[in-house]
């Protein structure tokens, strides 16, 4: 048997060598008593002829075969015919004479056809999932995931961190997401949680003096699944001991550097732009801007507040405020039909409606123009840089609607103004967060990363005199407007974590019973230290230009939940639920 | 401030140079107005010296410190004096002459000193396990652990393999060990599975044509603990189409190879020796047999099957048979009363009783020695290879008695006669499987391997004729009497799969329900494939001479299966199981 090769590796070199092919039929076409073949494996593709002057057997063989069928040839590597050169196909100049076949394995016909574009339903997809891999843009994907995870790998390696793993089996803590539970037999009525993240082990690793930790972590969220969430992912999970934020930082831009190199030959420009979270809300309205492109947001209120418009100076006068897109040339393009559909669009983020000017001729015309005097409009003009043929779009509310409509509007308009260049990738760092976040219908504060994470130096007396006030000395990484992680320096004293809890509204023995375990570590000498956690299912989908999370994981879930392929989950045996001393408790 | 080094890390090029440490206190002296401080960071340990002469401010704080307090501190490198040289430490020959100190953090008296031996109970070990942690025979195995999954991965990236990430929340499927369940709350009264392993996406995998697949995996199982169990564990996970079960083992032993070259720096030979299933209990009575030492089994039943002792004759003619170890040399250090014990073992494992004999003066001797003729003994002393001063003990029973016995009581001779080389790593391959096992108690065979696994060539007809006959082709690899992993070909071929679970007892209809997803992928032209799971745990066990497969893992269970740290598994609230439609059936 001739040595084995891949067929989508075979180049000119291999012309006239013998050689062997493992792989399915793509495609199979007969022509003039010729049977041709494309070959696939992992590496791609390359024609097989059989010939009945080479092998008249083989071509009798060959005649039985159909798609997906997986063969194991042997033949000769020859040089196509000028006027049959497929350059569609890396290989297409060349094709391998079969002198030898074996039929590996036969196949039914598949539900739908092994190619690059599909308009299958993905629940058919999904169902037969291993199949749907086959397909080139998901062998791709796959083989990208790879490649970033060594990089990362090497990198953290290189930087002396050690790979180490943490349990999947613990403890059921309360604050967070929801958990998803695992019974336990040996303790009846008892349960394990996996994790929602690594968090705890891995500070408890910094306690041990390891110093410097990672891990590509599975974590898992019971939470209603939305198109970029799905109950497991995966996290490349960082910790480290006595490093500085601009350290860590500093590190990780290093770390996408490589990455960015070494998977996509990108050169991208280091150290990344920073932005404060308050400033990141006040000009694009979200906690992760999407820089791809400009269309900011104005804040106007200083201009309008003592305007004749009332629903501007009213919401100015009650805390709110009044901020802007300045659509740039866009004032033809926009029909009031089409800003009527624009203010609908608002109207799904609380925004009570949508005001709007036009700048023709010099001036600024619209509905509510005639509220503003010379000087207000000349001062809008100048804070929007104002030109003719502008669209101005303004939303005066509460400050949480305004950020949220308006962020949501530059995100649409963006998109259907294509004003966004998909080949960038704009790295961010959104900084100086809040430590918490106020929660109207529960009536307490909540941690705005983790219950974990460093108040600002000098911000901690705030927790008992203006909690909402303090800051954390928390970074996020951003990409391209989606969260790629967060990061902060973690709370590393006994004192300062009570205290964070107890702003949390945890009784002393609320603290004690789920997180005594940490408070008693870091009586122990535990040394100051901070990380980070990136997710990484979603770093791949931006890398390999993906625009469903599902598409970089193997066997993904629906929305559902559900494994449409394993039909996971599924009910279990009596005994089974027995032996975990549960019964089901069903309603009607 | 001066760079930042590691303590264990400076050598005499340092001397002279301005440095800065951080780290943990191991230990503090005061002597003559100076104090000595051996900080420790995950490098080692260097003594630090404060002198009033140097920084009086700096030695007034030092007085506070006590062990496991946190430091930085800068100073000079310094050479000690030839008299005080510490020859224990590797940085024995050198000290920091502090000029600054800033205390990081400090610490209570931990509940246990930090030192490579302790008799603390493991209980108070595993409770403050982040202090466990900090012994350097800990670093050093999660060190180890660190390095040989490095290695593992770079020589698999080497060969082509692709690392994927396959699904933690699966389906439940009875065959095989007890699953841990995970309660949905989205379908309610439905569970999925935590993986056993990745057995079943894996083989998707080949049939998705990725080729090489290998994982670093989690994977969990809730059976009852023993000292090498822990309900999860780590598994490289490898899986591979179109190659040979030769192809396969040569490429496992390389990395073997790789792997103990690195880690160990230790060369060995490949390829490893093989043993077939048969020959493995025969010899050894076992089948993952330690070959560090001789001390084989010897069959002597067709020797003993017509001697008058009745024992021997009547264990032979009802099927069974005698076997025997000579243990050489040992005839005057066992008295009666210790064979006596030895007997006491063996009924362990099922044994009636244990027939000895001594060569002495070039006789045998003993209360049986009357039963056997001339001929007898003469064959006896030549089938084991008798000397005078040999011990012989018999075990006549049936054929799996007399293994599991005699296996047993040949590991322990070895072990309490000093037989084992502990400084040898004897890889070894045991093939020829069995395809199914027999199960008196539930009166049907079940797979040896899984159901998964292909039958021996020309073997498949015997699966309707005589199943406990069909041989697999399967392959344990075996390091020094620990099975280190099991592999095998794979059935893929829905026919045969199909013949499998018929001879598994299954219905057509129980197969499809649980295994439909995989029979259907076998119709859609899935290749030969094979493949290997080797456990990661034991293996960081054996390379790291640790006796406890729990020092192998950061936080491992107890036998009960609970986490002493974090008190996992623990209640959870009524909330909790109400979402999950559930409700405690506990038995009073």
């Amino acid at each position: 048997m001739s040595k084995r090769f891949y067929c989508g590796k075979l180049t000119s070199e291999h012309i006239g060598q013998e050689v062997t092919l493992k792989g399915w039929v793509q495609k199979r076409r007969d022509l003039g008593g010729l049977i041709f073949i494309d070959l696939r494996d992992r590496s791609g593709i390359v024609q097989i002829v059989f010939n009945p002057a080479l092998n008249e057997e083989a071509l009798k063989q060959a005649e039985n075969v159909r798609s997906e069928y997986v063969l194991e040839i042997s033949g000769k590597v020859v040089a196509r015919d000028e006027s049959t050169i497929n350059n569609n196909l890396a290989t297409g100049h060349l094709e391998v004479e079969v002198s030898n076949i074996i039929i590996l394995n036969k196949s039914e016909t598949p539900p739908f056809a092994i190619q690059d574009d599909l308009d299958t339903a993905e629940e058919t997809r999904l169902k037969y999932r291993y199949l749907d891999l086959r397909r080139t843009p998901l062998q791709e994907t796959f083989k990208l995931r790879h490649k970033t995870t060594q990089v990362i790998r090497n990198f953290l390696n290189e930087e002396e961190f050690l790979e180490m793993e943490t349990p999947m089996l613990t403890k059921s803590t309360p604050e967070g997401a929801r958990d998803y539970l695992v019974p336990s037999r040996v303790h009846p009525g008892e349960f394990y949680a996996l994790p929602q993240s690594p968090q705890l082990f891995k500070q408890l690793l910094m306690v041990s003096g390891f110093e410097k930790y990672y891990q590509i972590a599975r974590c898992f969220r019971d939470e209603d699944l939305r198109a970029d969430r799905q109950p497991e992912f995966t996290q490349i999970d960082i910790e480290t001991s006595f490093m500085t934020k601009e350290d860590i930082m500093e590190m990780m831009e290093r770390m996408m550097k490589k990455v960015m190199k070494e998977v996509k030959n990108l050169d991208i420009q280091t150290p990344f732009p920073q932005i404060s979270y308050d400033e990141a809300m006040e000009r694009y309205g979200s906690d992760k801007p999407d820089t791809r492109f400009e269309l900011e947001i104005v804040n106007v209120s200083e201009v309008v507040k003592d305007s004749g418009f009332k629903v501007f100076s009213s919401a100015v006068e009650s805390g709110g405020k009044v901020s802007g897109l300045n659509v740039k040339g866009s004032a033809s393009h926009f029909s009031r039909k089409d800003i009527d559909k624009l203010t609908d669009y608002v109207k799904i983020y609380g925004a009570k409606g949508l005001a709007w000017l036009k700048a023709e001729n010099n001036e600024l015309s619209g509905p509510i123009a005639k509220f503003f005097n010379e000087e207000e409009v000349q001062q809008l003009k100048t804070s929007m840089s104002v030109e003719d043929g502008d669209l101005l779009l303004f939303v005066a509310d509460k400050t949480t609607v305004v950020y949220e409509s308006l962020g949501a509007l530059r995100l649409k308009l963006g998109k259907e103004l294509n004003m966004i260049d998909e080949s960038k990738f704009n790295f961010l760092w959104v900084t100086d967060w809040p430590l918490l976040e106020y929660d109207e219908e529960s009536d307490r504060y909540f941690a705005a990363h983790h219950p974990f994470t460093m108040p600002a130096d000098g911000d901690l007396d705030k927790l008992d005199t203006a909690p909402g006030e303090a800051k954390a000395e928390a970074y996020d990484l951003v990409l391209n407007g989606y969260e790629l992680g967060g990061g902060s320096l973690r709370i590393y004293q006994k004192e300062m974590q009570e205290k964070m809890f107890k702003a949390l509204g945890f009784s002393q023995e609320e603290a004690n019973e789920q997180f005594g375990f940490l408070m008693e570590a870091l009586e122990f000498g535990a040394p100051p230290h901070g990380g980070i956690a990136l997710g990484f299912d979603r770093f791949i989908m931006l890398l390999a230009g993906r625009k469903n999370l599902r598409d970089t994981i193997l066997f993904p879930k629906t929305a559902s939940a559900s494994c449409l392929l394993t039909e996971a989950p599924s009910t279990v045996s009596d005994a089974q639920l027995e032996e975990l001393s549960l019964k089901l408790h069903l309603k009607k």
